[in-house]
C-alpha cells in the first residue's frame, strides 16, 4: 500500500493520523510507500535539500556553498562514494527522501524514488538546510503563512543577484517569496535571521523589482494572492544548487525533486 | 630589510607606527618582509587559520568541518590547485602568511616561509576563523585579555572533547583558555557567541577538569596568572585540524605556524 498521506504530527486531509518519527517516515519512504512532497511534515525537525555530485566536481560545490551560504547553507557533507549522514541515524541518503533529480548537461534526465542501482563510489551527498524548517517558527508567532492559507505551493522566483561563482558553478539566486502582514515583517525577519543554517534572514523586503522579480512570473511554484497591507519578502532558496546545475550545464548532478527533502532527526534547534 | 615590527595600525613597543592596510601588509609577507605572528595586528580585520590538503583528503575535511564547526568555521575553500580567496583581493596563499607548518604522517617535517616550489595542482586550501579575530571587541567591552597584559601567548589546552569522526580525521577538540573576571564571563560569552564563524562562545566555562584539562599543562602556548575572581573560560580552536593531522597521521598537510594567520581584507562584521 501506497500512503498518499503519511502519518506524521500534522493531521493532512483526511489521512490517517499517527505519530511517527523521523526514523519511522524514513522506514516508509525507503520501502517506496510514500513518494509525496515532505513540507509540513514532521513540524520542529529538521528537513534538509540534497545535492549530490560526482567527486571531481565536489570540491568546487563545497567551496560554492562556503562562499555562498544564504542559498547553500551546508548541514552535512559525505565521505566519496558514502550515503550516511550524522543527522540522522542509520539514514540512506540513496533511499530516504522519496523522490530525486538526475540532471545532466543541464537538462533534467530522470525522475526516481530510489538510487541504489546507479551509485558510483566518486558519490559526494551534500545536504543544505531549507527554510521550510523555519516556518513552524513563524506559525507559531502568528505569522501566516499565506500560499499554505491559500492551498498553494510556495513561490520560487529567479533574481538579478549573483552568487560568487567557483569553478563552473556560478548563476542567479532563487529565492523563496512569502507575502507577509506589514506589521509582522520585523518580527518574521528576527525569527529566520536566528537560523543561518535555514536561509537565515530574508535577502531582501520590498520592491520585487529592486532584485530583478516579477511577483507575475514565478519560477516555479505557485503565484500567492496578497492580501491588503501584506509585504513581499524574499529568502535565499535551496532550489539555487539545481538552477546553477541548469544554467552552468554541470555534467552529472542529483538533488532531491522540489518540495521532497530528507527528514533528519534533529529538531531546528539542536544545530 | 626585515621588519620585527610591521607597521600596522597598532604600535608594538617602539617599533615604527604607520597606517597599513591588509593589502600592503600580505606583500611586505610576500616579500618575506615580515616572518613573525600576526596577532594584535590590523585590529578589526578577519585573520584566518589556514588548512592545505592534497584532493583527494579534501572532501573528507570539509565534511570535518561542516561537522565539527566550533573548533573548524569554515571560512573559504579554494578550487584544486587554486591559491586565491574572496576574502582578500589578489591574494596568494601561498606566500602572504608569514609562516607555514609541513606535516608529513604526524610529523611536523618542515617550517617554511613559502610554498610557491613545492605548489601541486591538487592541493585545496581551507580557511578557518580564527578567535584572535573578536579579542578586540572583547577589549572594547572592558574585558581585560589576561595573556596580552602579562606578555604571554595565548594559552591552549587539549580536552576530552571528541569531535565527530569523518574518514581519517578524527581527535579530540584544542582549546584556547582565556581568564575571565567573573563578572564579565557572561559578557564575554554573549560578545562571542555572536560570531560563529570565529569559534563562536565557549565550549566550556568554569571546572577545567570536567573537560579533561590540567591548567599547569598547556598543549601549546604559556600558562596564565589568574587573578583573584577569574574565571577558566575555553572556546574551540582553530589548531585542533594540526592536533588531528598529527594524531591521525594525516599523510600530507600544510597549516599556518601557529599565531602566523592569514590577514583578510574583510571586517569582523562584514561575515
Amino acid at each position: 500500500m501506497v500512503y498518499t498521506y503519511p502519518p506524521s504530527y500534522k493531521i493532512h486531509g483526511k489521512g490517517v493520523v499517527k505519530l511517527m518519527n523521523p526514523k519511522e517516515f524514513r522506514e516508509l519512504v525507503r520501502q517506496g510507500k510514500y513518494i509525496n512532497q515532505t513540507i509540513g511534515l514532521l513540524p520542529g525537525f529538521i528537513q534538509a535539500n540534497l545535492v549530490i555530485l560526482p567527486q571531481e566536481n565536489a570540491i568546487d560545490f563545497a567551496a560554492f556553498c562556503v562562499r555562498n551560504p544564504k542559498p547553500c547553507p551546508l548541514l552535512d557533507i559525505s565521505s566519496p562514494g558514502g550515503y550516511e549522514t550524522y543527522l540522522a541515524k542509520d539514514a540512506d541518503l540513496r533511499t530516504d527522501l522519496p523522490k530525486y533529480h538526475i540532471y545532466k548537461s543541464g537538462e533534467l534526465e530522470e525522475v526516481v524514488t530510489n538510487l541504489t542501482a546507479i551509485w558510483r563510489k566518486d558519490f559526494v551527498c551534500f545536504l543544505l538546510g531549507c527554510s521550510h524548517t523555519f516556518e513552524p517558527l513563524l506559525s507559531s508567532a502568528g505569522i501566516p503563512i499565506r500560499y499554505q492559507e491559500q492551498d498553494l505551493r510556495l513561490s520560487l522566483y529567479d533574481t538579478n543577484i549573483e552568487t560568487l561563482q567557483v569553478g563552473q558553478f556560478r548563476g542567479t539566486v532563487i529565492v523563496s517569496m512569502r507575502s507577509i502582514p506589514k506589521e509582522k515583517v520585523v518580527l518574521a525577519t528576527v525569527i529566520s535571521a536566528r537560523y543561518p543554517k535555514f536561509h537565515g534572514g530574508p535577502l531582501h523586503i520590498g520592491d520585487p523589482a529592486l532584485i530583478g522579480v516579477d511577483l507575475d512570473l514565478p519560477y516555479s511554484g505557485d503565484k500567492v494572492e496578497f492580501l491588503p497591507g501584506d509585504v513581499p519578502v524574499f529568502w535565499a532558496c535551496g532550489v539555487t544548487p539545481q538552477h546553477i546545475a541548469l544554467n552552468a550545464k554541470i555534467p552529472y548532478m542529483i538533488t532531491h525533486a522540489p518540495g521532497h527533502m530528507f527528514v533528519t532527526d534533529f529538531l531546528i534547534d539542536d544545530l
